[in-house]
């Protein structure tokens, strides 16, 4: 198997360059060694850094890859003098934008901190809201959730709420759906009058049979019948109260939260 | 104010192209519209985009702007048709990979989800934790933490460990300091095991002050007052215990966990 080593080369958090490292997944073939340099924002560090890819070009034998924002020019042109393949991203985005919006960047360093125009205390509201109200715990403020999700306990309510939150500043509530819930066939009756903000999780019953068994091992809780017939009853209310869901099991929470961002914004912006 | 209007244009979730709209802040001069359209997988989905982008084009009387992340070459080329800045993220990265490694790119949909490496579970082992550890609700299990945060209540301990167990997979605790801490002049003595674990967050009092003010107004507690000599004796704790810290203030959390990871891989990998 070929191996590379990928530097992540940053001034500031480095964050945007690695996401850029997902794209890495297209050569499944390569194993990719993965080292981050943030706050790379000195000569020093520049050269330190330097030092470490020449090291890897020697130790791996085939050029490093690097992907990097780096603002300042100078230190831009001294990385792309190093034996690798370097992937500008400030180069690939900010010179060509520039072009285009005949305006020359500012050169601050790590000066973008928002998501999306979120601001940075919007998404703690969002996140302080979506602890608050994580698992039903409360009712109170229920209002201002922009989405409430149900679904079974350990379904993946929680971590989707929190991703929510902390990546689109969106206020998420969660409920699960006990056993009492299944008896009556109808939700619980605090959600009636948000139809509009119900978005549901489902799950495979073996994944939640596995997922549960580690919490609670041989418990009914957990057992694979009681997951199945959870399970089963859950999407059978949920169908019925006309409440779209998604299934948890083989996506990640990125995906599960855009999916359920685009029935949101739908119900916001249309 | 230049207006522009932004398209982030995925076959995905779009958060890879979306995290590179950051580097938009660059340009403050500049009102962006941004508009994400994730999960473009289909020819008539393309062609919902483009009459979106040639409608942008009228309105603002100026060409809009693309980035995109499409993994399909005739996709990519009919979006690269638009009367518009078009920025191909697969084209700046993938392409240049492929020619690098001689290797054909893998042309699935959606294949990149891990972070860094971390899988799916590991994060949400992590997230799970982090929630189980917030506030020093339990000091079952924190042999397990890989770091273990310190402050006064409010000083953003809680969203800063879940950005490091959502983002890197980290098992992050947090514990708080409180007066009965500050009469001792003492760390909580559960800590002591794990000097090596411990990260200090502070905050400046008059933001203290407003935070708190928000929960509990008029309180002792939120007053200038106690947030000042809170973090006056908090601090001078940390220093009289060795452990690093960090002010909060006017830190996002990316910046605070990428700082914080930075002691952490010394500590394991040095």
């Amino acid at each position: 198997m070929q191996q590379r080593t990928v530097f992540f080369v940053s001034d500031s958090t480095g964050i945007t360059a690695e996401s850029l490292g997902h794209l890495l997944a297209h050569f499944p073939e390569v194993k990719f060694r993965q080292f981050r340099y943030p706050f790379i924002d000195s000569i020093q560090k520049i050269e330190g850094v330097l030092q470490r890819i020449a090291q890897a070009r020697e130790e791996d034998g085939v050029r490093p890859v690097i992907m990097m924002t780096l603002v300042d020019p100078d230190y831009r042109a001294l990385v792309k003098q190093a034996d690798a393949l370097c992937l500008d991203m400030f180069g690939a985005i900010i010179d060509p934008l520039s072009a285009e919006l005949n305006m020359q960047p500012s050169l601050g360093v790590g000066i973008s901190h928002g998501v999306l125009g979120h601001s940075y205390h919007e998404r703690m509201d969002a996140i302080n809201f979506s602890l608050g109200h994580d698992d039903g715990q409360t009712n109170h403020g229920l209002d201002e959730a922009q989405v409430i999700l149900i679904g079974v306990s350990r379904c993946g309510k929680t971590p989707t709420s929190l991703y929510l939150a902390m990546q689109f500043g969106i206020k998420a509530a969660n409920y699960p759906l006990i056993p009492e819930d299944f008896e009556r066939m109808t939700l619980p009756s605090i959600l009636d009058k948000y139809p509009e903000k119900l978005y549901g999780l489902t799950i495979q019953p073996e994944r939640l049979h596995s997922v549960r068994s580690e919490r609670r091992p041989d418990s009914f809780y957990a057992s694979l019948a009681n997951c199945k017939e959870e399970v089963r009853l859950a999407e059978s209310l949920m169908e019925r109260a006309h409440v779209p869901w998604i299934d948890s099991t083989s996506r990640s929470i990125e995906e599960l939260s855009t999916t359920i961002l685009q029935k949101i914004k739908v119900k916001q912006y249309a």
